[in-house]
């Protein structure tokens, strides 16, 4: 995938992985979204830490203390690693593009 | 600087280095350029590993055994620790906004 806003598929109709950069230290992902939300009360929680943004469309990730940050289009935000985070909500009228950076805790 | 399309100067006399993320093991920036290059025989050189995504705009990226690398919007490059690199030329009729993630080697 050699440009982040090609390569969109049609159809989404689960959430789509790509993997951009894969080193021993950082790992680089664009994740493609179209409505699709993490299943209710499944959790994300992984050992690196992750600061993502969307380069379009918007999402809601929701943490398991309950607070939700609202990111479209230019929004970022870091996970540290070991923190309890799903996607709440992701557009259904567009695609939204995710840029993962995945770093050693 | 919360969004990486927000807080655009009117006027970039020289480029832009904005730090999102400073950790030990990831460094991440948002770079602005408006028509800037490196400095004739300049060369950027670093420790780290560094990848680049151009969100907007477009720019060359020259290294030193002459290849040259032209990035648009969504265009992404890996470019390894201690590979000389310049910029070589940048849009002059809009603001080229890089992403640049830094990474130990």
């Amino acid at each position: 995938m050699a440009n982040l806003f090609a390569s969109i598929p049609a159809k989404i109709d689960a959430e789509v992985f790509e993997a951009l950069l894969t080193r021993a230290n950082v790992r680089i992902e664009r994740i493609l979204s179209h409505g699709q939300s993490t299943p209710e009360q499944t959790w994300y929680a992984q050992d690196e830490h992750e600061w993502v943004a969307v380069l379009a469309g918007c999402g809601i990730l929701q943490f398991e203390d309950g607070t939700e940050v609202k990111l479209c289009k230019g929004d970022h935000h870091n996970i540290p690693a070991h923190v309890k985070h799903r996607v709440k909500w992701t557009d259904p009228d567009t695609v939204t593009i995710w840029l993962a950076v995945f770093y050693p805790a």
